[in-house]
């Protein structure tokens, strides 16, 4: 996974130190909804990654990933922005670090949020983008939807519960419930 | 005052009818701070407004003014900064319309915000400006301060308690205390 | 309406001076959304008041009303508790008086929130309740639901639609989006 | 410490494999203002822990503590609150899980937080505290304080940079700026 090889974000963890940590605390994590504004503010269009999964169907997501030992979450935000989006993305990070929302995933399956991997801790943004988004590594695309397109069935199905309740959280947050 | 003569929001309001609901219901207002964010989103300035007073001593201000009738919250954000900062300030009007605090001021002296003319509730933002700020009306400039500088007594001194107040409310909010 | 004749509450407001207030500036409301939690906090159940209409049917809304020329927003939100949900309610106004949500209300139709008498600006809390709710006045009753009844369309479909999305962006802000 | 060895939260962490998880990722915690509210929810006063120090003086702090695997904010939040103010406090969990603050703590000095064992990444909340509060452990005495009396510089020289800055955002978060 790129998020746990920069060299530079203190020591680095191997994959199996990766995996120890992950069955004995939670993991911090953010969570971007990357966002187009029209002029007064008032929220245009919500991005999201689209990816291929191993089965050959397609999956969505918000931008999303861990907070590394030593770093910051603005840091972490730039970083997994640039990552997801490119570097021509021009994110405007927030103001302020208090999220709209909180996740919490566990490992156990049967409450709302599930991830097999861990016990993660979720701090969630939207980050109006103004520059031109290139996705980089396994995304295929980043898909530019209105807040009425993006909470159709079929949209919120390709996303995982806990990214479609974000999701939900983020246009109620900006005042477009539908 | 430049904001009851808008032809365009609504019927006209003479200075007489404006004084006489002025004594009958709460009066809606928007306080904003204007601000300079860094790469990562970071407060780096905040900008009050200087003006000249009557007595010939200088004050400063947030920029500020009152929601017209049939005007939104919006419009009254993007009215009063341009009014202000001129047309080229490129204010980012905030995606959540939920204020980072909620000013009440009372026509009787003693609680801790006063305005002799009314009883007034305002909304307070705080609002990334880009471009170039021209001060127009009775503004002598627009002063960019840092956190640490906005906060020393001298400034403090030249707004009203109100305003020194939402001023520190605001920093709290980006995580700026000092 | 039983809101206009406080006499406590600043000068006394006509009937006839309130029809000419609400055609020339904004009038400052506060919505309601009174909630059980649980022993952790968590939104258990919401309370809306269900009230019948002149045509013989029924419609619900949350608790809703002006605020008073002279009277803080607390005090309007006590008096406005007090007055729908009676004495022995027991409300636990919030720490902050921030809103979780900013409602406009504008007389024209073709907007999504509509008031045909007047322009107004409320700010929406949630308002946890401990004691006895005794519906008073107009009021049927007091309905209590869960999150998940409470977005049935049956349900939202009794309220006017600014209510429907405040109570829609309330369960966002609670963590309870179904 | 007390925050490692509850057994029923997920596998048993030892002090060894508690060290080397500090020095690898972030670590996640809650930060707990205590409070009390008058009749209309107005903050008039915070609870500050009191404690002695190895060197004999005193210091003062925030219900703090680790999130610890498997357990939800929520268990966190009522669990520490538990410890370090005794069965009878009544405290009353926030609706919504989104802090008012975050705060973020490195190892490495220089920065505005420091935290000589680790990284940590902290939620902070402030909580109502209806009953009566007995301090346990290592805890002197919980000490009540208006806003006012909070912000002295002995008191605030008591705590950690971390919480003076965390005790002050939330007074303004409580519109309590002085």
């Amino acid at each position: 996974m790129s998020d746990i090889a920069s060299g530079d974000m203190g020591p680095w963890l191997s994959p199996e130190d990766l995996e120890m940590v992950r069955r004995k605390v939670p993991m911090l994590y953010i969570d971007v909804l990357p966002a187009r504004l029209g002029e007064r503010g008032e929220l245009e269009a919500v991005g999201l990654l689209l990816r291929g999964t191993s089965e050959g169907g397609i999956s969505r997501a918000l931008v999303s990933g861990r907070v590394l030992y030593h770093e910051t979450i603005r840091e972490a935000l730039e970083r997994h922005l640039e990552k997801d989006l490119g570097p021509m993305a021009l994110p405007q990070l927030p103001l302020s670090l208090v999220p709209y929302a909180v996740g919490e995933y566990f490992p156990t399956p049967g409450g709302p949020f599930h991830d097999p991997r861990q016990h993660a801790v979720s701090l969630a943004y939207v980050v109006p983008v103004a520059g031109d988004c290139q996705p980089r590594n396994d995304t295929l695309e980043l898909t530019w939807l209105t807040p009425t397109e993006a909470v159709t069935p079929e949209i919120l199905g390709d996303l995982t519960d806990g990214h479609a309740v974000l999701l939900k959280r983020a246009l109620a947050h900006a005042g477009k419930v539908l």
